[in-house]
Parts: C-alpha cells; structure tokens; sequence
C-alpha cells in the first residue's frame, strides 16, 4: 500500500509549506486543493497527470500548485454540488493508489481513511498567523491586525464548515488525526524535520509496534 | 534557562510511559502527580528530594511514582484547596529552575507557561485506551467495555476540571499545546522517537530557527 500522509491546517499556520516540503523531502507527490479542483473539473487535464503520474513514481511537485489568497472565498453550499465532491473524492482515492503522497485539505484525511494515511493538522496562534500572512504579502499594507484576525477566522470557519459539511466530523478535534502540531513555537522546519522523522522510521524499524 | 517538557494526557493513551521514557533517553528528571502530590505535603521529604536534585543533575527517576489506577479519585474541588495548589505550582517552578524535566499532569503547561516549556497533549481512540488499561492488569476481569468506557471517560472529565479549574483554559485544545499525539495509530514507541528527534534538534541546530 502506499504511504500517505494528510495535512488539514489553520489558515496562515504554514500547513501548505509544510505539505509542500515534506512531499519534496520524501519524494512524495504533492497535491492541494488547487490542484484538485482543476483537475476535478477538466477532465483531460486529469488524463494528462494521471498518465504522467503513471510514467513516473513518484510524481514531482507541479507548476500548478499556486498559493492560496484572502481573495478566494469558498462556501460549501454556494460554490460546490455533493456531485463535485464526490468526484473530487474519486479523484483524491485514484491519486492516494498510484504513488506516495501528500494531500493538503479537501478532507483527504476522511475520504481516505481507510487507507490509514497518516493524517495532520497545523494550527498556530493568532499572532503567528498575521506575521506569517504579513510576511508573505498576502495582506494589503492598510489591514489593521483586528481586520486581519478576523479575516483569518473567517477562512477558517469555512473550512470548518465544508469538512463537517461532508465528514460529520469536527474539524480540527485532536482525536480525528494523529498528530496536531503548533508551529507558533516550534515552527515550520522543526515540523518538517519531526514528522520527516517520524515517516521515515515508520517505514523502516518501527512498523507495526505499539 | 532549563529544558522542560510539559505532558498532559488523556486516561489509557500511554502519556505518563512516554513521559517517563522520554524522560530516560534524554537524561531529564522524571516528575507526575503522584511525586508533585506527596513533595508538596511532606515538607521534609521535599527538603531531601531538592538536595539530590541539587547533587545530581539531572535527577533520576525515583521509586516514588507508582501507576495511577481507576481507585484513585480526584475531584479539584473536594480534594485540594487553592493553597494546596499554589504549594504544588511553587513547587513545580523549583523543580523546573533546578535541571531538565519532564513534568506529566498538574497543569504544568500553564504553571511554567513564561519558562517555554515543550507542551505536549496525549491521547487516543477509545478502543486503543480499552486494550491499554486491560493489558496493563488495571482493569477487573468482569468489566465490559461500555463500563470501561466511561470509567475511563469520567477520569477524563476530572482532570479536565481541573485543569479549566485552575487555568481558564479549554484542557486538551489544539492551540494550548505545542504538540497534540494521537497514540492509537502512531503508537507510543514511534512518539517518544519523534519527540526525543525534536528535542535533540531543537537544542541544537534548529534553535532560534522558524
């Protein structure tokens, strides 16, 4: 079976660098939403990758994938049909069989689960979240920290709201993954390094211990 | 400043053997409720624990801390007194002034919350805590699995009140920790591996890092 490690964050806690860097550090495909939602909706452009993905194993980190924005709005009711979800998820389940993967969001961790894929989620402090959303200039220069916070809330009551939505899960309950990591201390390469850590003795020595 | 690791726990999810263990690989004094419990009642056992602690650094485990059991009941507001308490927070700050440790329980992620400690959050599946407490001897033959449930689920219930008792915080959220371990997958030998690997480099090259 393949290994496969989910990633479900807080906005603005760095969950995507993470999963993007993990994936390149493991040799790990590397899919996001982004990447998801295209390929869910043009079906040939699914053909094309999922060929490529066949040809090679595993799958290099696409140009596709670009950064999320505070200008995306997503709502489960408005912008989605079950129907797109349920081909998103067949999509998500194809992709998990054919190479080692790193999936960010759209509820991998549920759809795949009986895949035991080895399933994360990044939070981090307010504070943190705003420096990092400032630092990567994804905010104009006039948003006060009040704005800001409550913008950051406000990506992620949405997120809430779409895996509840399709899981009846509670998004973000430390019992729905296996590890939930506060990158505001510990931070983004530690995390990194950490579960690299983990991954790499779980294929090796560790295997089914307890 | 000192190297501390903070652990709290839900009942059955190997936190307080992890402690202990991580505890051992890393040369960290080794404390939890039951030693914080009694060196804070017995003045002169404290006197002499503090003077080990100051001839040998760190401190090894001691004979003291034995296994909590379903017998011991803890209730915050019929066992312990504010005065109580503020002797064990007090004593919880020597403890943490005089070498590395690994602190489990006691709200110790709060008491220490200005010296940075590693905060730590274990817990598990239902299923995975059963098996535990049964294999472990804790739990009479004749007990099913439902009353075993929420037996282990009332334990639960205690230390939370404690906890939100003394600190004001929602005990076991993701964002008042550092790291929250679910041990039904990953097992308690693969996380005291990746916490032992975090801390290693944490002391050393990653330090000041983000």
């Amino acid at each position: 079976m393949k290994h496969i490690i989910t990633i479900s964050r807080q906005f603005g806690s760095g969950g995507r660098e993470i999963g993007r860097r993990l994936a390149q550090a493991l040799g790990y495909a590397y899919y996001d939403r982004q990447l998801v939602v295209e390929l869910a909706e043009r079906t040939d452009l699914a053909e094309d990758y999922l060929q490529r993905i066949d040809q090679m194993d595993p799958v290099p980190i696409m140009p596709m994938t670009f950064a999320s924005t505070f200008t995306q709005s997503f709502d489960p009711v408005a912008d989605m049909s079950q129907e797109i979800y349920h081909k998103q998820s067949e999509l998500i389940r194809d992709l998990a069989e054919r190479s080692d993967c790193v999936i960010v969001g759209r509820a991998a961790d549920y759809i795949l689960k009986d895949k035991h894929p080895l399933r994360l989620f990044i939070v981090a402090d307010d504070d943190f979240r705003m420096d990092r959303c400032r630092l990567k200039g994804q905010v104009p220069d006039d948003m006060t920290d009040k704005r800001l916070c409550k913008e950051i809330r406000a990506i992620d009551k949405r997120r809430g709201r779409y895996y509840e939505f399709y899981t009846g899960q509670t998004w973000g309950e430390a019992t729905n993954y296996d590890v939930v990591i506060n990158t505001s201390q510990i931070g983004v390469d530690r995390t990194i390094e950490m579960i690299k850590h983990l991954v790499l003795h779980w294929n090796g020595e560790y295997e089914g211990s307890r």
